[in-house]
């Protein structure tokens, strides 16, 4: 599949849904990937199954908190060093590259990179979704060492980093980003294509663009899109989705610390009833509670989307007043298994309460 | 030279003489080369004008606060896996290993990763006493990059490191040796032995070793150990010594931060005057002063002797009620330059006093 520049805006936007909060801003994700196709460079999306069981995916992202990112933009050439620094590291050429999670920027950072490098970008990534730490992949849960792993900044710094399990490399790789300044570019759990097909969440780039394409087909054809939306998520191995909550941002509580953008919202009704919504986020929307109650928590997506255009929100553009829908959404089987909780249920953010899948939830 | 068991002792106290508080433990530098021996490996040092223009020179050390070594005492073999891993991403073998600088373990950790490799130590330095940071090398004021560099930690966890510069080296390095644990081995500078009688303070090994032999020779003769030291200083580059001042520790004030072990010590004379001498360190002595009048100033040495055996005493090794005299030492003419004193001077410390030479100040 050749990607279009009409596409751009409707991929960016649908990843930015799958990225429930995190994963930079869809605005800035799509002029990067734009201006390379400007440039005449082309984007070539593949599946799975055509990468040859031996041939090498580097896999390249973005790492840090969006709440630096949108101060400091990215060129594209970053990750594009990553890259080729471990390829010379590794001795191997890149046969592709790959998103390892959903998100408005690390959607797209692979097409970018792919573009410039004549490379393809598979269509699938790590997550499923977006998280904050880089051991949180199902990459990780299924086997697949990160390291070697490279970390680049605008200024082409690098590291290369080797470590004996996945939550070292998240641990050492997060204190070289807060010291490029809180954003930098990595190329990490590279493997070969027999290993990708087993241990990725597949045709999550094909889906972004359907659910960016549901979204504005509804808004052009004066259809409710959070209707469309849900309906749309039913023939996809997400499956269920419902609103949870809808009002306006009454309170809002970030700070960007330790290299991640953490932070709280709370959501009243535009009554001003007594149920106040509150949703607490680490870079991505962890668990959402009304009065206390459970309503929708991690892995299980948490999308906080404007409450006419359904245009998603991430956490760093969270304002005051804002008017909002939150959209809760299974994920798929392969994200729920007891060793997937493990690594990105709630325990691995340090909340108290057990997964409980939103199916379950009043 | 070939090192034997009897020099190592006089070796480390000299080697921590040079350190001036830093450098880490004199007793735990020994022991690490002492097993080495023991176990069948020889020490056999060079002097610089031994290695060959193009051979390769790869320094080692220990990185991190000294406070946190003692807890945490190095095997030897994880700069060994430094130096092994900067060779191979330099796809060249190291010729020669060398101190960075003078320390009771950073003259000692060289000499164990050439005993157990069969490689000489270079009879060198690159600070000519030690520093608490990276950048602060005579290898970096006369113009070599420090990177391609490594880390590694007892886990055999590493990075490669490679930065614009060695400010950004340190930066780095520092970030990941806090995230490693506080301490951390490292293999950085490599450069050609041309290179190396450019940029190096020759001779510090057989240095140490000398002052090491002076203390003692002094203590077994019953002669006075410091009037000793201050005549055989006479005959080497550091040229001027004198005691500054004597009395007992009052007061300390310590602490492990931003992976550097900083504080205060304040000396009384016994007599209980109203004489105060206060010196501040980060990981090494930076500054004396008695009730406010200037006596010592980096990057000239301020060496904390206990006040009988006149045996060096290290920052982390300092406690109340230690009975010491402070020993001001001028540095060789190489580390007085305009711009070696803009790189390791008292303003690359945040102090706002000019650099004056110990022979000038009362």
């Amino acid at each position: 599949m050749k990607l279009t520049l009409g596409d751009l805006e409707d991929l960016a936007r649908g990843a930015a849904f799958l990225g429930t909060g995190g994963g930079g801003s869809p605005y800035a994700g799509r002029l990067m990937v734009q201006r390379a196709m400007e440039e005449g460079h082309t984007v070539e999306i593949i599946d799975l199954e055509e990468v040859p069981d031996e041939a090498l995916i580097i896999p390249t992202a973005m790492m840090g908190a969006p709440t630096v990112l949108i101060e400091k933009l990215p060129r594209g050439d970053e990750a594009i060093k990553s890259l080729r620094t471990l390829e010379r590291h590794l001795g191997r050429t890149a046969y592709a590259t790959m998103p390892i999670e959903c998100g408005g920027i690390n959607s797209t950072m692979p097409l970018v990179v792919g573009a410039r490098l004549g490379l393809p970008v598979v269509d699938a990534d790590g997550m499923g979704r977006a998280f904050p730490e880089l051991q949180m992949e199902t990459f990780h849960v299924y086997g697949v060492p990160g390291t070697p792993m490279v970390i680049t900044n605008e200024y082409g710094d690098s590291t290369i980093v080797q470590t004996h399990d996945n939550a070292m490399m998240e641990w050492l790789a997060r204190g070289i980003t807060i010291r490029m300044g809180g954003a930098a570019y990595i190329a990490e759990y590279s493997m070969d294509g027999r290993t990708a097909r087993r241990v990725s969440v597949p045709r999550t780039l094909s889906l972004a663009l359907q659910i960016g394409r549901g979204i504005r087909a509804a808004r052009e054809a004066h259809k409710d899109p959070f209707a469309e939306l849900i309906a749309l998520l039913r023939d996809t191995p997400y499956q269920y989705g419902r609103i949870i909550f809808q009002g306006k941002i009454v309170d809002l509580w970030r700070e960007t610390t330790q290299g991640f953008a953490k932070g709280r919202a709370r959501i009243q009704t535009l009554e001003g009833g007594a149920a106040v919504m509150e949703i607490l986020f680490q870079n991505e929307f962890l668990v959402a509670r009304v009065n206390g109650e459970l309503r929708a928590i991690v892995p299980d997506l948490i999308c906080i989307l404007d409450s006419e255009t359904a245009e998603p929100i991430t956490t760093e553009m969270l304002r005051y007043g804002q008017r909002v829908k939150v959209m809760g959404v299974s994920v798929p089987p392969i994200m729920r298994t007891p060793e997937a909780l493990a690594v990105f249920g709630p325990r691995a953010f340090g909340l108290e309460a057990e997964f409980q899948p939103i199916e379950t939830l009043a």
